[in-house]
This record gives structure tokens, C-alpha cells and sequence, in this order.
């Protein structure tokens, strides 16, 4: 084909794709003007520049694309319509219930690896991917991903093109919509692309401003991009909300709505464009572009269900280690065995103990600096495929600045593992900044999610060992204070089954206590109280928060008089009281948790005095049990 | 004072901040490297630059100053013992349980605004307060942000960066502090202080690099950062961790760690700097310098208790009224009778209807774009001494970006609220990535907050007027579809307080159904069917999730056989559910709570559709009411 003909064929596929975005968000209360800005972009991609098996969509050698700007969904179906992955008549199924064309694009498509729609993640994942493509696959696909110019106004975006250009990822792409136009009004930076370029050069791009609607400025672009090396490339493109739809485009209040009464017009308009080419003498040449095909130098992976620790953990009963201790000895152990276990750290290496994998195979390990928003973006992007099995460290309480990541990350059904160290007041002196009292209630709340909260090293060691082989986000919880091994090297452990790691027998037992990490320690301690005031009590160690063992509890609690005592190093909302209340209620147990957690905004102090004074140690735990007690 | 004596008094200053940041973390096993980066800085900031009474540190003519980089809280104490506010003696109990002298900033001490120690949210922070200073009390005092390298990697500095310049805050002044080294590694630009000034020039600050132990350099940076209109200031100043410390200067290994057995040596070098000046002749000078005093042009405020609506809400029984919708209408008639009740959104605002109040009160409206994480920490700035009352509002499922920021406003002691539309699956064909499933758990999760969930334009108007009202953090959850007005005009609310919304009397009531929003209306539809069916039903509206009215709770539990049904547009962690199994058993009631709700992610479809699929419509709360009685 000429290269006139090329020209004309994507300015044709161009027009479809606004003509298919303006039928199905017709047919769908939604609106097209956010895809009208990226068509001739979408079109470039998809017939000339992405090298990709449009009906093997992840195929692992296949160039990525990442829609961040999700709300643009409609073009993206469009365009694997264009490619013949989707009918026409499928993009009319837009947003219905039985229909996988979703709102924003989830990976319930074949095409798409990671969700969309919550702003500014999109350049994270695609960094993750890149990085993998770069230096884990060592193969040849590019990654390529859209964002909005409105979405750019997120931290996260500039962390993330921060990262890409420290780790040199000239294998990245990223196509900045400049459509001037937000939801509510114009975005602050409007048209002035000198500025985008500015701050793009100075995070370390290699930055192009480009007529965003020029078919030929952009297959200029992509070509000069694919050839700078150790450097991302951006595109910043002048675009127009709505281009190509006439008294609709570049002007404000369309975000989102349908064309309503306008649509038949801007329809007429585009589709007479189709009828006659502007030599007036070609249809329309649909199908006569095919998107190149990769270069095959990238092989399937399964992990999942795969990985295991070589050697049961290597400590003795007694031993005093710290579970974050535990989790970095694993993350090693588990590193050594396959090399796709890999390691991500906010600048906390040292303190979570992720250093250990560093150490021990530094091709697996991530250092991404002080931006756990871009941390948890790129973990997420490193896990799509399946290309490796990703752990992301930090402090548990800066596991918060992820949370709508984390959150996404669910609707990406994402394997991404996460780990959060200094759990609680039992981290001492720092101070309520430092200490995670939130992050059960937030890891609890993803939708499928796992939630370890191992209180030895062993049992630490083997949460690591079940994460890597668990679908879906799993989170573990680790504790900054060294805590004796009461487990036994042998010892198995099991997503949602609990242990009752002290009792006297079904007979005796007057009352439960659950109790995880530094707690549980503490209830043991309270449970020798007790005894020696003839009071017995069953200690559970729950292993798993989520889910938690209830049938383990439900015997328990028939056992003791339906009472419980719950006690946490975080806040009573969320945790351990909330998940065990709530499967007992599942258990159609009537029943009583009392519950023993940080009511109030923590200070500094030892870690013993903290756990004192927020009512969380052995003292406290002997003082309710024999409350309870008293009162039957 | 002569020019060279003033230079020679702060660098005794500066030398004096090091030697007491050094003794205070030698008494408490915490590091003084981070505080000798900026001893010279601060030395200027408390004795030259900054205007302020010291022993009234919270004057509202006062200039402000926020330590972002909170680990070096020693050095911010120390000079708060220059200025006199503090004593030696004070210093040394650095890190005690018994002393507000926290590990990292809190607002326990009367010179501290805004709780640090949670990396690069300062800077969001500081430009609210400089916001306020510059377009609400229309004053001259000046704020000052202390921001380390490190945490610059944070998108919420960039974030808060391009918030500065574009709403022109030339009160604003950021000093970055390029020591070079994080606490794990070196950072990622080291000392390539070019590449700040571009990041920080294409991001529209005026900006300076200096040396930044140079008390001259220093000196002059300030007085010229003072002239600049219309934009904010950066202060780039290379320096050195540790410096002036011999053998630890500069070098790597040294973050957060006492300086245990070198510390006599660097004490001993510094304090001979103390005892004979550069000229040989001169005493150490302490006390030479005070900090002047602010112009005096900024009146004290007493908002929160102060303000009501001006007349009841305006709504008939059966109107259909979206509870965003009258978010909007209650936060415009609210602004209407107090010029300090203001709104910041993020690009929402016609959807949260946070515009009602732009549109009636432009200047009580700050648009903060696609940003989140700086909208929070903006907001809490604007909170800062009760300047003013914000309401911050995005999408429910959007806040969970500043999750982080939310907590550690909660350390801020913050009165900052919150309000999330956009709640659940009953926002329809979206999808899942814009539906609130989760924020219910993560603001329940924050310590001392409240959590009103209205359910008619009548509550919502009431929940805006109580939170307005409320010390702490409080967050209005509210919904998209429109539903029927159920309360009249003069109905009373109170926080914690549920109402009986339907009951055929308490000896015949079977089941108690707890909703909230949409699915109230949901279980009145169901009580209708059963009632059909001689089933009688309890319905309560809880109004108030946190605290949930354990009284209401206990008393209709107690006569509905211990059992409840939940029912909630939000998953089954952390919401609803949760909250009244936790109130139940803090009841002292034995019982069972019966969950509906959102277990897995949703897709798109009509919101009928998926209240219907996810089982939280009336149907499911009707199978699930006669499936509990048949068993019993």
C-alpha cells in the first residue's frame, strides 16, 4: 500500500471510529466527545504502530496498550472492532448489564489487562509493564498508553513518569490528550502545550508536540519515538474534544452526555466523509490495514500455583524474630527458587526487610522511591500476564496512599501482593504517623481480597509462600517488635484456617480470645493470669483475617458461652472485632465480641507502654476476661 | 543589630539547633542527620524571616510554618526553644510517652498546625493555609513549607505544586531541602539541583537555587522570594545530611540512627564553635535575635458551633430528590449565612452539586481539579486555627485516593469534612471503578470520625448543617439516583441518632432491617411485600453509621428475636453490617446481623438492574427476611 493510501485508510478508520463511539454511547446514555479527541491517535496504534495478534489479544509477546483515560471506552472497543476482535454489532452492548463492554474497560475483556476509570493510574501500570518488558522479559513489545490531559493534574502521573525515566524505559509511549476540555470546566493548562512539554523534558522525557488529529505528524512521532533509547517518549498532542463533530467540538458542557438530538447530524457529517474519499474516487477500505505482528521473543508464564519456599523455615521454638524479619527471609527464599518473584520498596527496604531479596537477587528487586501511589501502579502492572509475582512493601499505615490503586487493582483482578510493616503502637516511639491502625479495615474492603496477618516467623514465612500462590490481592501484615517462634518448621498453614494456640480442653475453656501478631503474645501472657486464678481460656490465632476461619470460631464460641474477646494492634473498626462479629453472624451464631483495640489517636512511648495505655496488653486482656466473667 | 553580627547570631543559632537536635535524640534512640540539613534554614525561618508572636504561637497574624519532612521534628522543637516557647530541659523529653514532644509533629503542641510525618503531604497543607491567608482573611501573613528531597518524589508535591501556581499563592514560600540521601539509598536526582529548579519552574514557581548552609545566601533568597507577585516560591537549597557532624556529613547509613558513640565528638566540635566566634571575641548570642512581629491584621474566628441553616429545608414529602443534589442545595444555603463555609472539589462539581455553592458564593468555591490527594490536604490547611469550615466532595469511591491524607488529618486534629456522591452499584452503568464500595470502612476506620449516611434531601440537608457543627472529621455519604422525600421539613437529627421509619408496633415486629440510602427504600418496598404476607418488619434508618445508635439498636434487637437484617450499596467489609454487629455487641446483646451486600465487583447495567444481581433490592431483602423466619 502507498504511503498515500495508508494516510487515507487511517483517516477512514479515524472517521469510523468516532462514527462507532457516537452509535454505541447513543445506544447507552454515555457520550463520545473523549473519544473523538484520541481517533485518529487510536487509529495509528491499532492499524500502524502497535505490533500485536489482534485474536490472540495477550498474547505475552504482544505490544501493551493502556487506556488511562478510561472514560474513553468507547473507542477502544471501537478499535478492536476495527481490528476484528469485536462487530460492530457488539459495540451496541455498550454498558448493558450481560455485556462485557463496560462503562470504563475492565479485564473481563480478552483485551484489556488492567481496569481503567479511576484518573492518573493508567501510566503507572504501564510503566510496571514496561519495566518487565525491559528487564525481566528482556523482549521486544512496547507499551503504549493513553492519558488525558485533565488526568494528568494526578501526583501519581508524575510519579510515574518520574520512575520510567530513572529506569530508563524507552520501551514506554505515553499519548497526552491535550483536548483542553475537563468535566466541569477547561483544565488549568488549557492548549498551552509549551508547559506539558516543560514539565514532561524536565521529569526526563523525550517529549514531541504534535497536532493530535494530523495522521501523519502522529506515524511521524511514533517513528522518532522508537528510536530514542534510555529515555520514555511522550506525545503531546493538541486535540479537540468532540473534533469532527460540528457545533460540538472544543466546546464546554458535552463531558460524558450523548449527542442526543445532534447525533443524526454529526452522524450525516461523518458517514458522507466515509462514502467519497477526497480524491473522490476510494471507498471506505475498511480492513485493508492490519496491525503488524510482533516479533515472537516472549514466552508464556505460569506462576500462580507454581512457587514454593525450597525448605521449611529455618527457625527454632523460642527464636525471637521480627514477622517483617520473617517476611524479607521468605521474599529471599522464594526469589532464589524462581526468578519472577520479584520485590517493590518505597525507599522502607530496610525496615520491611524487602532488602533481603534485593540482596540476594537484585535483577527482582523495584526500588521506587518515596511514591507508593506509582509503587502500587507499577506492582500491579508487573503482575498482568502473569509475567511475575509481585510484592509491594511499605510501612502498613503508607499503604493508604494506595488505596484507590489498591482498590482498581481488584477491578483489574490483579495478583499483585501486598506487605505492610509496623502494624500498630507496638512500633513505639515514632509516633501515630508511622503506625498502621487502618489497614485490616482498608485490605478487608477489596472486593476478593486475602488478608494475612501471621504472628510468627514461621507462620510469616508460609503466609509469603500461600500469597505467591493465591489468585487475587493478598495483603500481609507484618510488626516491627521482635516475638518469639511458637510454631513448629513443619507446621501447615492454609488460607482461612485459624489455630487455637492455647487451650484446656473443650470442657473447661470459659471464654475466647482472638488475637494476632503482637496480641497474641499478649493473650497467651493473660491466659497464664488467668489459669492461675482458675479461669481458662482458648487463645485462636486466626492466621487469616480474610477469611477467617469460621468454623474454627463457631466451635469455640459455642464452647465458651458464646462471648468472645477480640484484641488488635489497630483500630476497633475493621478488624479483627469486625471480622469476627461478622462471621459469627454468618455462622448463624448468636453471640457477643468484645472488643479490645486503639480507640483513639496514638502517641509516642515504648511499645510496651503504648499497648498499655491504649488498653491492648496482657493486663488489659486479663481485666476483660475476668469483667465477663463476673458478670454471668 | 549590625549585618555581621545578625549573620554571626543565626549561625550560633544554627550551630545550637544542631547540638540540641543531637541531645534530644541521643535521650531517645532516634537520629539528628535530618535536622542538621536544615539547622541553618530554620535558624533564619524562626529568628529573621518569619513574623510571629513566639509565645502565642496560634495568632491568626501569625505566619505559618509547616515541617513536611516531620522527621526532623527534633530540629522544630529546638527552635521552638530558641524562640523561647520551650526550655532545654523540655527537649530532652523527646519521644516520651509523658511529653508532647512527639516522634514526628502533632497538633497537641500549640506551634503545630498540622500533623507531618506521612511524606509530601506539607506542601498541600501549606497552600491551603496560604489560600486562605491570601483570598479569605485577605491578610499578610505568609506561610513557610520546610519539604524534604525524598519525599519530593511524592506526587502530592507535584500535585500541590501546580495547585500554588495557579491559584497564584505568592504567600507561599516552599524550601526544598536537597540532603541527597533517603533512608534506604541515595534519591533519585541526588544533588542535580537544575533539574528541581525545571520540574519546579514548568510547574510555574519562581525559583532559587542556593547553598543551603549559607545563612547570607539564605537571607537573601527570602528577602527576594518576598518581592515575587503572582506566584509561589521555591527555595532549592543543597545541603547536606548530617552536616557539621564530622565523619557522618554526607554520608550514607545514617537515617533515623542516634549517633550513639560518636555523639560526644560531634558534641564536643560543636560546642567549641559556640564558645569563640569566627572573630575570637564574641559570646554565643543567644537570645540576640527574636523573631518580628506580624502585622496584626488577621481577627480570631469561632466558626464551628456557630453556624445553621437559614431556614429548614425546603422539600415536600414524596419530592424526588437525589441526596447529592441536596448536598449541594444545603452546602449553597449554608454558605449563603456564613462567608466561611466553604467548598473544594475536584472536577465533580456538577456532579456532587458542590457547584450549588459556587455558583450562589464564587469565592467560597476552590476548584483543586483532577488532584485528590491535594484536595484533602488543602482542605485540612483551609481548617487550620477555624478559618474556615471546608467541605471537600469528589466522587465516594475517588476520596479513597486520599486515604492517607484523611488519616493523618485525623492526627492533624482537622474539622475538615468530607463528602463522597456517587455511592454504589446504584450509580449504574459507570461501572465499578466510579462506584463508593469501600468508603464507608475507610472513614469508619478513622479515628474519631463521623460518618453520616443520609437517606432523603431532608437528611442530607440536616447531616451538611451537623458536620459543619462537628469537631473532627466527618464524611456525608451521598447517593445519584433521585429518591422520595420521607422526612418532613422540621424532622430532628442528631449524630447518632437513628429513626424508626416503619414499625407495626413493638410486640408485633418479627425482624429488624437496618438500611441507609437507596436501600431504605428498598426494605420499606420489602416491608410492603411481607407485610402482604402478615410478616411485620422493623425499619431503621441509621442516619449516623459512626456512632451508630446502639440504644435504637439494642432495644428493637431485643424485641425482634436478636436478629437483624443489614442492607447496603457498599461491600460487606466495614460498613453497615459491621457497624451494627460492633453496636450489638457493645450492646451487650447477643445476636445475629444478617448481611446484604456488594460481594463481589460489580459491572456495569441499569441501577435496578444491579441492586437486583447484587441482591441488595427489595426482592433479596424479602426472600432473606422469610428465609430467617422459616427458620426459626
Amino acid at each position: 500500500m502507498s504511503d498515500y493510501e495508508t494516510l487515507l485508510a487511517l483517516e477512514y478508520a479515524a472517521t469510523r471510529l468516532r462514527i462507532n463511539s457516537i452509535k454505541a454511547t447513543d445506544a447507552s446514555k454515555s457520550g463520545p466527545t473523549s473519544c473523538a479527541s484520541i481517533s485518529e491517535i487510536m487509529a495509528v496504534l491499532f492499524l500502524k504502530e502497535m505490533r500485536f495478534k489482534p485474536k490472540d489479544p495477550r498474547n505475552p509477546s504482544n505490544d501493551r496498550f493502556v487506556l488511562s483515560k478510561g472514560h474513553a471506552a468507547p473507542v477502544l472497543y471501537a478499535a478492536w472492532a476495527e481490528v476484528g476482535l469485536l462487530t460492530e454489532g457488539d459495540l451496541l452492548t455498550l454498558r448493558k448489564l450481560n455485556s462485557d463492554l463496560e462503562g470504563h474497560p475492565t479485564p473481563r475483556l480478552s483485551f484489556v489487562d488492567v481496569a481503567t476509570g479511576s484518573l492518573g493510574q493508567g501510566l503507572s501500570n504501564a510503566a510496571g509493564m514496561a519495566y518487565v518488558g525491559k528487564y525481566i522479559d528482556r523482549a521486544s513489545y512496547r507499551v503504549y498508553c493513553i492519558v488525558g490531559d485533565g488526568e494528568s493534574a494526578e501526583g501519581s502521573i508524575w510519579e510515574a513518569m518520574a520512575f520510567s525515566s530513572f529506569h530508563k524505559l524507552d520501551n514506554l509511549v505515553m499519548i497526552l490528550d491535550v483536548n483542553r476540555l475537563g468535566q466541569s470546566q477547561a483544565t488549568p493548562l488549557q492548549h498551552d502545550l509549551e508547559t506539558y512539554r516543560k514539565r514532561a523534558e524536565s521529569f526526563g522525557w523525550h517529549a514531541q508536540v504534535i497536532d493530535g488529529h494530523d495522521i501523519k505528524a502522529i506515524l511521524t512521532a511514533f517513528s522518532t519515538a522508537r528510536s530514542v533509547k534510555d529515555k520514555p517518549s511522550i506525545l503531546i498532542c493538541k486535540t479537540y474534544k468532540g473534533a469532527g463533530f460540528p457545533e460540538i467540538e472544543n466546546e464546554e458542557d458535552w463531558h460524558g452526555k450523548p449527542l442526543g438530538l445532534k447525533s443524526a447530524a454529526v452522524l450525516q457529517h461523518l458517514e458522507a466523509k466515509l462514502r467519497v474519499g477526497p480524491a473522490g474516487d476510494v471507498a471506505d477500505m475498511k480492513g485493508k490495514l492490519v496491525p503488524p505482528a510482533p516479533k515472537d521473543d516472549c514466552k508464556p508464564t505460569k506462576l500462580i500455583g507454581c512457587v514454593a519456599l525450597p525448605t521449611p523455615p529455618q527457625y527454632k521454638l523460642g527464636d525471637q524474630v521480627a514477622t517483617r524479619l520473617a517476611y524479607g527471609n521468605a521474599l529471599a527464599r522464594l526469589g532464589e527458587t524462581c526468578d519472577r518473584v520479584i520485590a517493590l520498596d518505597g525507599d522502607t527496604k530496610n525496615s520491611t526487610f524487602s532488602i533481603k531479596l534485593m540482596e540476594a537477587k537484585p535483577d527482582q528487586f523495584i526500588e521506587c522511591f518515596i511514591a507508593e501511589q506509582n509503587m502500587v501502579g507499577v506492582g500491579i502492572g508487573c503482575a498482568v500476564r502473569q509475567r511475575t509475582i509481585p510484592f509491594v512493601s511499605t510501612f502498613a499505615a503508607f499503604l493508604t496512599r494506595a488505596f484507590d490503586q489498591i482498590r482498581m487493582g481488584a477491578v483489574s483482578q490483579t495478583n499483585c501482593n501486598f506487605a505492610g510493616s509496623h502494624a500498630g503502637v507496638s512500633i513505639g516511639e515514632d509516633g501515630p504517623s508511622q503506625m498502621g491502625l487502618e489497614d485490616l479495615a482498608m485490605f478487608r474492603s477489596i472486593m476478593g481480597s486475602t488478608v494475612f496477618y501471621p504472628s510468627d516467623a514461621v507462620a510469616t514465612e508460609r503466609a509469603v509462600e500461600l500469597a505467591a500462590n493465591t489468585l487475587g490481592i493478598c495483603f500481609i501484615r507484618t510488626g516491627r517488635p521482635n516475638c518469639p517462634v511458637i510454631y513448629r518448621a513443619d507446621e501447615q498453614f492454609a488460607v482461612g484456617h485459624g489455630k487455637v494456640v492455647r487451650t484446656s480442653g473443650s470442657a473447661t475453656d470459659q471464654l475466647t480470645v482472638v488475637a494476632a501478631g503482637v496480641t497474641l503474645f499478649e493473650a497467651l501472657k493473660a491466659a497464664d493470669l488467668l489459669a492461675a486464678e482458675n479461669i481458662q481460656v482458648r487463645v485462636i490465632d486466626p492466621f487469616t483475617i480474610k477469611p477467617i476461619d469460621v468454623e474454627l470460631l463457631k466451635t469455640a464460641v459455642q464452647e465458651t458461652c458464646s462471648q468472645v474477646v477480640t484484641v488488635e494492634d489497630h483500630g476497633p473498626e475493621g478488624g479483627i472485632g469486625d471480622a469476627v462479629d461478622g462471621a459469627l453472624s454468618q455462622a448463624g451464631i448468636s453471640h457477643i465480641v468484645h472488643r479490645l483495640a486503639v480507640r483513639e489517636v496514638p502517641r509516642s512511648g515504648t511499645p510496651a507502654e503504648l499497648m498499655h495505655k491504649y488498653r491492648i496488653d496482657a493486663n488489659a486482656i486479663f481485666l476483660a476476661v475476668k469483667n465477663i466473667i463476673a458478670k454471668r
